[in-house]
């Protein structure tokens, strides 16, 4: 592997292989919080970031034929009393072996038939828009020369170079750190915020972020749960969904589901080895060339075929996810792409989670799945099945009468006490398969429970 | 003290005794990061806060003759499925008191005639602004009756009442528990970050945030610094500005600097001393009727007539004073306003910090200060004197030119193991005198010496 400013070459000539026209892409810059002093941590535009390195606030660059203009001012006078001594623009382009670097007042010429991608910060995207005389909006599917980019930033930023998997793979190793924190914080935690406090802690201590809001939580059926006040109580599962993002902005994404009191009731371990063997099998079958579809519909087999084994669905697995009975349990997809986002390049709609022609699928059990494309040596996805008590989904009377003999409702019942389970590995797809780059974090009941009774 | 409803019902009634016109405030929404469902954390604008109480996302609420409208909308219908159960409207208007309740759509004939201030939030200042068909920039001195209503504002929130002074012991208590984790964390620390980790942890274990970006730095000199990549070497000094914000937006300021090493160098403690002196001396001066500013001034002599008792400045340590000299190794105010904002209201401008009629100094010394108002019972405000030895301004040809005389250069030499050492504690206005919120935290250098060898 290569300097940092070596891999950014080669990711612009191989952007040259695919456009012809120049591109500018601009870092964005950090949102005021409660006053204009007190804002919130800079996150540069990923777009940019693949191809300019450092997460650089208010830069833009230039890529035109291989060649990257880095524009960006140098501190203003003074702000080293407060800041001390910044980079200047020459040291920022040396250490990215830019082309050319200017200040920012020199952009206007490059800008003639140039294309770009929306920052999402209002500034920049309105900046953006001004400044090449037509909307450039975060929220709008591209048109044009624009559209022509990010089709070729997709194709690039899919596979993953050898510089990507080295920020990724210290993304996922310090993520490991932060979930056996986590674990082992459990036994002396009163409240879900104090084992956050222990996972979200490795992170700051080696200059990362998360990559998302955490999700920790005794309510693991509230899928998007961002609420930490919950008391653990000692037949509690909680579930932990937390992922660092390193400093030049790569992500990881980790779940794991543990039980508080360091051991899984009968009924806890039955549904979480269901969960489990849906994600080893997944990751089993995961090779280039195969669907990623198909990946998600083996795990609804896999959790079918086990809630039919516990007597909680009654059928034919096949059927039964046909009829999308495991989507009452697994209503979302299996995983999705991870890079410099967390959902990578999610700010492009489905450009990059769709092949061209793949639409998003109405059907419940489908329609949620975030990435639909032939899986290929280099891409990296999350493999994520889950089983959840949703209320809303359990309590639908529509739902429930559509399912009546579906479901033995009360064999359900016995297992009142697992709420939601969920399990998350990050996966490199090889050329002979996988490699799953979270594995050293345990996922099986007993060592999980191991590490959670290691005070 | 009574509830949240009974705290909100009486700043409205007071709005109402000094404005005899409507006021609409908005509380805001949160900024997207890298994709738009990846989002930073939401902070509700704090004059929103002050009235509703309650981190509302995309809320507002209409204020007339002491009367509460609150305009939100229940959650949307599938937001259960991902969010679980949220609180409706009529829940969140009973727990805040609200006089009346209704959805967003509801608010246009509530327009008329109705003042606001700017929210931070491009999406949120721009709804304003077309919604009350002028501008409603956050960066722009408000006009007309959304000056007057700012200056209300401005009146109750410069003291504190109960409700707010609860939270804001809540906020210093929980700070003061995060700088003795920072102090004992030390010892096993390798670079800053593992510290500062240490003493964020305890505020996300309590469910708050940080109300600022923290500052822990061994390079002291860098007033804003907010790097936290250096490693900790025995014989530096480690300077932490860090402040916790409680769930309802309310906020502490506490800066602590120790040893590394758990021991200070002679000349070390020397400096930590006369910064000490200095803070004390601010804080046994503060009393109703007196001029910030010459709290300011009081400080600043003390730190003259240390350096010169330590050979460091020559003369007499008022002239010292009126020549700027210490404000070349204290080139910052002596403190602010603190209240739901860590520099309290300073979206206002200098609405809040400075009297009408008062400007800015031009001078060097008293350029940076935030606040120059007179004290009075109910305020809050830090005492922040520190010692500094900045690059940007002691290798300044002209200023060592100026100063050629005033500083023995050569005996400033010998306390190049000081570089920054700053001691900021948030100080309660009182009748008789003041009230130290942050007390519990030690800041005489034996204690904090001791705090730190306490593995």
């Amino acid at each position: 592997m290569g300097s940092l400013a070596d891999t950014l070459r080669d990711r612009r000539q191989k952007l040259a292989r695919l456009i012809d026209f120049p591109a500018i892409l601009w870092s964005g810059g950090s949102n005021a919080r409660n006053f204009p002093a007190n804002r919130f941590p800079f996150r540069a535009s990923s777009h940019f970031l693949y191809f300019a390195g450092l997460p650089l606030p208010n830069a833009a660059i230039h890529l035109e034929a291989g060649k990257l203009t880095l524009f960006i001012d140098d501190p203003a006078p003074g702000s080293a009393l407060w800041h001390g001594e910044t980079p200047k623009r020459e040291e920022i382009a040396e250490t990215i072996g830019a082309d050319a670097a200017k200040p920012l007042s020199e952009l206007t010429p490059f800008l003639a038939g140039a294309a770009t991608i929306a920052v999402q910060d209002a500034t920049t995207w309105t900046q953006q828009s001004q400044l090449l005389n037509r909307w450039v909006l975060p929220q709008s599917q591209p048109e044009g020369i624009d559209l022509e980019l990010t089709k070729a930033i997709v194709t690039l930023r899919l596979i993953h170079d050898a510089g990507a998997l080295a920020e990724l793979r210290k993304a996922a190793t310090v993520s490991v750190a932060a979930h056996k924190a986590g674990m082992v914080a459990t036994a002396n935690a009163k409240i879900e915020a104090e084992v956050r406090a222990a996972m979200e802690s490795v992170f700051i201590a080696h200059n990362m972020t998360t990559a998302y809001n955490s999700i920790v939580t005794v309510h693991g059926e509230v899928l998007h749960n961002e609420q930490y006040h919950h008391p653990l109580q000692p037949g509690d599962l909680l579930l932990a969904d937390v992922g660092g993002e390193t400093e030049l902005g790569w992500a990881a994404d980790i779940t794991r589901t543990w039980p508080v009191s360091g051991k899984f009731s009968p009924t806890q371990r039955d549904i979480y080895d269901v969960v489990l063997a849906a994600h080893d099998t997944c990751i089993a079958n995961i090779l280039p060339g195969v669907e990623y579809a198909e990946i998600h519909l083996v795990g609804a087999r896999v959790i079918a075929e086990g809630l039919v084994n516990l007597g909680i669905l009654r059928g034919n697995p096949e059927d039964l996810v046909e009829k999308d009975a495991h989507a009452l349990f697994f209503p979302h997809g299996i995983g999705h792409l991870l890079g410099l986002d967390v959902h990578d390049m999610e700010d492009l709609g489905d450009l990059a989670g769709y092949e061209e022609g793949k639409k998003r699928s109405d059907r419940f059990g489908l329609g949620y799945l975030r990435l639909n494309r032939p899986l290929r040596t280099g891409m990296l996805v999350t493999i994520e099945p889950g089983f959840y008590q949703v209320p809303a989904i359990l309590n639908d009377e529509k739902i429930r009468s559509r399912y009546q003999y579906t479901v033995n409702w009360e064999r359900l019942s016995q297992f009142a006490d697992v709420r939601g389970i969920r399990i998350e590995d990050d996966v490199l797809v090889t050329d002979t398969g996988s490699e799953v780059l979270t594995a050293a974090l345990p996922n099986d009941a007993d060592t999980v429970e191991h590490l959670v009774n290691k005070i």
